[in-house]
């Protein structure tokens, strides 16, 4: 990896679906690495379905090595338990990414929609197009994990310093763990 | 440790103070081992938060080797954001006690009262004072960590075999990760 390159991990956190993808940022140029989506077991006991969010993730941060993290910020639903249900899977996803001592930053779906759009009433199609074409992608990505790029896509627009700012020490990533 | 004893941790997870308590369990007998409170700064981000949850029960785990873990099923709030917060540090939570490797054993409030006090209606103080009792304390804990203790017992209580189970490796703990 170049080392003006920022990679960048996006996560859409979800109660049933954890979707994520994988970025590299060279200035205002972004390049696709990897989407996908990670998917927990219906009727399963809440600790294995942890475990599958957090192993998983886990296997995504080993395999890319992203530097730094963005997470989509998550709806209170009308329904209480389907809230906490979500509220736990996004605290474990969370907890993956900082025990592995990534940087975490958070966004609303306004804030995604309005990045990749340029509009925040923008409906679910209109994100997945827009990641289609900023990353120049020849298909179309599962829609979480489409989510999980236009997460990683929010962050690295609303910071177009992001190498400069590793540069200069001003985040603390440990470049000796990273490939430059 | 006995070869015959279990290390159980029990943890009462809550949105600003996460208590826990550790126990031994040697049959019908319990032992006090340690108890206490993880407390996340008041207006810190989320990320901030869940890594102070995470990093201190890896300690706790780390320094005692429990080899089981009960957690507290939350109850929704009527606030939905309450809820969702509550939801993320029960998950973050969850998260390091699964990324051990630990077995996750859940209770619920109503179980753990009636488990600990004898009946489901018990007062908080109700159950700080049979936790004192059951171990023998000289003194009585705070108040999460009562509940961390509650928790903890109310598995040892509902399992009697505990150890019998891990002798005949019904349950997925490597005996030689502990000091038996």
């Amino acid at each position: 990896m170049h080392t003006d390159t920022v990679r960048v991990l996006g996560i859409d956190p979800g109660s049933r679906v954890t979707g994520f993808g994988v970025i590299d940022v060279r200035g205002r140029e972004h390049f696709y690495v990897a989407s996908g989506y990670i998917k927990t077991p219906a009727n399963a006991p809440l600790a294995e379905r942890i475990a599958v969010i957090t192993e998983n993730l886990d296997e995504v941060i080993t395999t890319y090595r992203p530097q730094q993290a963005a997470v989509e910020q998550v709806f209170v639903n009308v329904n209480p338990a389907a809230t906490l249900m979500l509220g736990q899977a996004r605290g474990a996803a969370m907890a993956a990414l900082v025990m592995r001592k990534l940087p975490v930053f958070e966004y609303t779906a306004l804030q995604v929609k309005q990045a990749v759009v340029g509009q925040g009433k923008a409906a679910k199609e209109q994100v997945q197009h827009m990641v289609v074409q900023m990353l120049g992608l020849s298909g179309t990505p599962q829609s979480d994990a489409a989510d999980g790029l236009a997460v990683a896509l929010t962050h690295a627009l609303r910071n177009h310093s992001l190498a400069a700012q590793i540069r200069q020490g001003g985040l603390q990533v440990k470049r000796g763990r990273f490939h430059g």
